[in-house]
């Protein structure tokens, strides 16, 4: 069988999420229609992520197996032709057999998207979160900077989670300003649940001046509660995937 | 009465354009709506510029006489809250009573933008025109040249249009390429039908090869025929309307 690897994004907007639900229309749901419409069988497919509802993807990547012939490079062509207009898919490649979306993962790169201007700028309502209160950016870059490492990040993951592990090393998080946005970029080699939106909503608070900048003593509280809120899904964006 | 200016911006994709139908959603038609909930009582607006179905505007200008005293900086606001999230109320001000959007504009700016990635860039996929096809930028950038000035543009003209004259005054007419996009930026002291989008599938028709670059030819000729075909409306954008 060819393991084929695919990236592709979406616009999360009227989408529950990326994983099956048995009754609410998802990303994969779409994608799995369409696989078997091109390839004529039924086919399961893998993930890298599983985005939530209202997330978006630019750079999401999953795998499958089939005997097709269909050459990879034709592939994207013949899935957009059958997919809805909110899925593209962008790249296809033949893999090695051992290529799995996830766990071959090296690291994932979310970038959350902030609207700072005075009323919402109407084309991307659905892609950034509109805030309207004054920020401070140096600050927020600070406070950035005493995240960034190997630690419990407990503090920033939904309760009710259910992980062996809640250690992650975050390897970067910048905050940019660009073009009356705020982008807020974070590279880990994974991510807990709600995690980079619980950092935008803990480092807004810090923008706004709700809380000090030093944020080492939320991560070392390993507790929910000592962390922001989550920030709204529709600003966030799976930009990246890498892989070895 | 007062006279009010305001500056809006809409994503056109869900209306039959900005004026007024009988029998269809339009955008002036939401925001005589919100101004009614607003202000109490019935207003007609005037407005700089009627955009087509599909079209989008960042700085559409409409105004509007009042007798409330509701303080100009504040309307923006009492309108965005009850407006539709695909139309925003960005600045208002107080004119002289003998403001009008659309005889006092000086000059209107409307963006064209095409998406020439490989597949479809999905964020974006409403407001830009999605071509697949190799461009000469160069050569769509002499062609442009070609059109600048104050001619007859009846050959840029919808048939069917019907206007007292087709001579306008194209200030300025560029071709840009950025971030994977190519923006063509049309500046006019007026526009006649379906005329930015005639223009851009002329220079499309330039840059694939399929036409001279010199587009002289083409407006002395003042036939609808002698221009390449209408681009859809959804990469068009109403970016500024320039007043003294």
């Amino acid at each position: 069988m060819r393991n084929i690897k695919l990236t592709l994004a979406y616009d999360g907007t009227n989408y529950h999420g990326f994983q099956l639900q048995s009754n609410a229309v998802t990303v994969q749901e779409k994608l799995e229609e369409a696989l078997q419409t091109v390839f004529g069988s039924p086919i399961r497919i893998t993930a890298a992520s599983r985005t939530d509802a209202g997330v978006h993807a630019l750079g999401q990547v999953i795998n499958f197996r089939t005997d097709s012939r269909i050459p990879a490079e034709r592939i994207p062509y013949a899935l957009n032709s059958v997919l809805p207009d909110d899925i593209v898919i962008t790249a296809a490649s033949e893999m090695p057999a051992d290529f799995h979306a996830r766990f071959s993962a090296k690291s994932k790169v979310y970038c959350y998207f902030i609207d700072r201007a005075p009323h919402p700028q109407v084309l991307t309502r659905h892609y950034a979160y509109h805030i309207r209160y004054p920020l401070d950016v140096g600050l927020m870059q600070k406070a950035a900077a005493t995240m960034v490492g190997r630690h419990d990040f407990r503090s920033f993951m939904a309760s009710g989670s259910n992980v062996t592990s809640t250690v992650r090393h975050l390897k970067r998080l910048e905050v940019k300003e660009c073009n009356g946005y705020m982008k807020i970029t974070a590279e880990a080699d994974g991510f807990l649940y709600n995690m980079v939106r619980i950092i935008t909503g803990t480092l807004l608070e810090v923008g706004c001046g709700k809380r000090d900048y030093n944020l080492e003593p939320v991560i070392k509280a390993c507790s929910r509660e000592a962390a922001g809120p989550t920030a709204p899904p529709r600003g966030l964006v799976l930009r990246e995937v890498k892989y070895d």
